[in-house]
C-alpha cells in the first residue's frame, strides 16, 4: 500500500469560467489513478490545496507530521514545483526510514497538454523501488532531495552540479 | 540514455475514419514523451507495428536481436498486452545483463481515456532503477517476467500465485 | 424546446478495453451538451444504439413514428453516417411540418480527435433556424435530404450535382 | 465562402508553463476547423489577440473596417465574452448588408473542458443561414445584437427581457 498526500500545486489547478482565473476545487489524483487503471493500492489524502509559493513553514511541518504518523513506508506527495525542493529538505530532516517521492506538473492536469499523468505514473513507480529517503520525481527523472533545483527560466528540474 | 523499442500494440492503434476500423499509422511514443516533458534521454526505434496476437517467433527473435545489439543497457519496449508475457520469456532466455521493461496500454493513446501516458511514465521510471532482468510494467505495478500473466477476462496483469 | 433522438452511429461508439473492439454502451450526447454549456432546452431520447449499416426498415419506421408523435417541431437526430441519407429520405416521405436535422461524426466522440462536438453545435443551430423539412448537417455544411450523398472513399458528404 | 476574424478572447488563451499565467500565442481556430472536418470554405484572419476587457474603441473600429472591406458577406468573429455585446453594437451601427455572428468560449479551447468547438460549429452554421444583421451565438443560442447581455455572475448570455 502506497500513501499519497495531495498538497496542491499546478497539478490540481482549474480554470474558473466565471472569473477567468485559475483556482483549486478538488484534487484530480483519484481520477488520474483511475485513468491510469492503477493497480497498486494507493490511500489518497488531501492535506492542503495550495500554490506552493504560498506554503508556509507551518504547512511544511503539517506535511512532515503526516509522513511520520501514517502507517505506510512508501509515500508520494503531489506538490507545486516552485518550492518542492524546500519541502523535500524539510522532510529529509524530519522523517526517517521512509521512501518519499515528491512530484508535480508543469501544466494543470485539467488542461489537455499536461505532463501530470506521466509524472504520476513515474512517481508511483519510483516510490515502490527507491530506497528510503526523500526524492523529487519530475518528467521521467528522479533526484535526491539534496541534489536538485528548479531552473525557473527553463521550467525544468536539474542536479546541482 | 534509455533505448525504447516500439513494437505496436493497443498503445499505438488509431481509428480509421473512412473504414471505421482500428489500424496502425505511426507510433505516438515521441509525442507522448513530449507531452510528459520527459527529460531522460530516450532513443526511440520502431521495430514493428503489430497487434501482439499477430506476432510470430521470428518477430520475437528480431526484438531480442535489437535488445542484444543496441548499445544501451536499459530498455523499454512498448508491446501489445495479449502476448507481452510470451515476448518477455523469449527476451529473458536470450538477452543477458540488461534491464528490459515491457509496457503497453489497455486503451489506445489516441483515445481520450487511455492509460498509455501513465504506463509510459511508469515504465521509463522502472527501467532506470530495476536490476538487470526482464520486467512487465503495467498500471503502476511491475512484475518479474516469470511471475506474471494477463487475466484476459479482467483486462489486468497479475502474479502467478 | 428541441427534441434530440439518439440512434447510435460512430458518434457514440466506445472502445472495449477487454475485447479491443468498438461497441455501444450509452449515448454521450448529454455530456456533449453539458461540455458545450448548451443553453437551448433539449429533450434527449435514445431510440436505439445501432451502427447505421445494421439499421432496418423497421428501425427507420420507429424513428419516423417518434418524429411524428413527439410534441416538438424542431428535431435533431444523431445517426451513423453510412445510411444517414436513407433515413433522411424515409423521414421526408413520412413526417410533415417539422424541421428535422440529422447529424453524426466521422470519429467517435470518446476519441480525442472527434468532429462530434462541432457537428452537434452545428446541428442544434441549424435545427433552430432552417425551415420545415429534412436536412443533413455534417462538418459545418447543411444539405437538403434529396440533394446529398456520402462519398465513402473520401469520408465526406456532398451535393448530388 | 465565410470570413472568420479572430480577435482573441478566452477562446484562444493558453497556459504559460513557465509563469503559470494565461496568455495568447496563436489562434486555435484553424486547428478547431480541422478537428471539426469543416467543409465550408472559411478564410481565417487574425485581426488582434486581445482579452476583450482590454479592447478599445479604436480596436472596435478596426474590426468594423475589416468587416466592411472584406469581400465576404457572411462573417464569424471570435471574441472575448466580456465585451462581445459592445462590439456587436459598434458593428450594427457601422456595417450594413452583411450577416455577422460573434462567438467565443467560457473556457479556453486548449483546456479539455472547453465549449469552444461546440460554439464554433454553432457560429459557422448560424452565419450561413441567418439574415443580414449582427448576432451573438453562444452555447447553442443566437441573439440579435440589441437583445442580449452577458450575465457575469452566471457566465451566460441572456435576452434583455
Amino acid at each position: 500500500m502506497l500513501r499519497l498526500f495531495v498538497t496542491g500545486g499546478t497539478f490540481d489547478k482549474e480554470y474558473d469560467e466565471i472569473s477567468g482565473a485559475l483556482f483549486f476545487k478538488d484534487t484530480h489524483v483519484d481520477e488520474m489513478l483511475a485513468l491510469g487503471r492503477c493497480r497498486v493500492p494507493v490511500a489518497i489524502e488531501t492535506v492542503m490545496l495550495l500554490d506552493s509559493l504560498q506554503m508556509t513553514d507551518a504547512d511544511r511541518d503539517t506535511i512532515a507530521d503526516r509522513c511520520r504518523s501514517c502507517a505506510e513506508t512508501h509515500i508520494v506527495i503531489t506538490h507545486g514545483t516552485d518550492t518542492m525542493v524546500e519541502t523535500a529538505a524539510v522532510l529529509a530532516r524530519s522523517v526517517a526510514g521512509k521512501t518519499i517521492v515528491l512530484t508535480g506538473a508543469m501544466v494543470p492536469y485539467a488542461f489537455g497538454s499536461s505532463d501530470g499523468l506521466f509524472n504520476l505514473g513515474s512517481a508511483i513507480s519510483f516510490a515502490q523501488v527507491l530506497p528510503a529517503g526523500v526524492w523529487v520525481a519530475m518528467n521521467g527523472t528522479h533526484f535526491a532531495w539534496d541534489d536538485v533545483k528548479k531552473d525557473k527560466a527553463e521550467g525544468a528540474f536539474k542536479t546541482l552540479r
